[in-house]
């Protein structure tokens, strides 16, 4: 098929569980399987609630039926700038790279973002992965660890707990 | 006034304006005052909209009044561990620092990140900042810059406005 008959669109519940194949194979490509704890039915529950806000959005490459990519983001808050997305995963099937599908799909994304009144687009990229970096570099993106510093952090697990268990209160 | 009389609590409209000036006052500590284009009328709205979701959460050290400290956050989505929470700003203003109230603060952000059913609280950290460093992993936080290479990246500005306008159209 050629790439003019894929489209970049919106997320819907229905696309889960190809969703989740294509997490599993970024995870893969990025050295990281067995982090990988979703599952499908997380994914549609989270991302396509019957009542709520969903907590996140997604863009998809479809190409006819199958999905050849993905994009999934959130909305965050720059208390510098105002409303912003942070692009928590963007991937394009092996086979299909090279031919301009990512830069659709990131562009459908910050089509979308600006839409939302969004002035930043924010995402994390490994520093081995010189090929996404060169992307990102292309399309205007800044490294801000390398231009301001930035470090990135993380409390998770026991840390986690511990810190909530202890919570505000005077020790 | 004793610290024992300072409480953490999730912050209302009527805080936006004290927030503003703590948002200033961490920038400039950041030293990036310049960067700081936000007003507490923006804040009241994207925070406190009269309809909607807001677009962050905040909880703030109230002294009786005077806001001693600030940590504003949003919810965020991992793809392999799910519902998040990335902390924007922690602040504490400098003469009342040292007797505990950031952990405070971060406990009460745990606390409730942990209630919503959060599994990760990420942040991220100005390298040159070894007071803040110090803190955070000594309240359990890994430092993924170092641990796993990943570096943070932006689009915004012009570079946004192009990849929006562009779009996810074909070329």
């Amino acid at each position: 098929m050629a790439d003019g008959n894929v489209i970049v669109r919106q997320a819907v519940k229905e696309d889960c569980a190809q969703i989740m194949s294509l997490i599993k194979e970024l995870a893969e490509y990025e050295k990281m399987p067995e982090a990988v704890e979703m599952t499908t039915e997380r994914l549609e529950a989270d991302g396509f609630p019957a009542a709520g806000s969903p907590a996140f959005n997604c863009h998809v490459l479809d190409g006819g039926g199958a999905l050849l990519g993905m994009a999934l983001h959130v909305f965050t808050y720059s208390t510098w700038q105002g409303r912003s997305v942070y692009l928590e995963d963007l991937y394009v099937t092996p086979a299909r790279r090279g031919r301009g599908l990512g830069r659709r799909l990131i562009g459908g994304v910050a089509q979308w973002a600006v839409s939302a009144g969004c002035v930043r687009l924010n995402f994390s990229v490994l520093g081995w992965n010189a090929l996404a970096k060169e992307f990102y570099r292309h399309i205007g993106a800044v490294n801000l660890s390398e231009t301001e510093q930035w470090e990135s952090y993380r409390i998770s697990g026991p840390a986690l707990a511990r810190l909530a268990e202890a919570g505000c209160g005077h020790r």
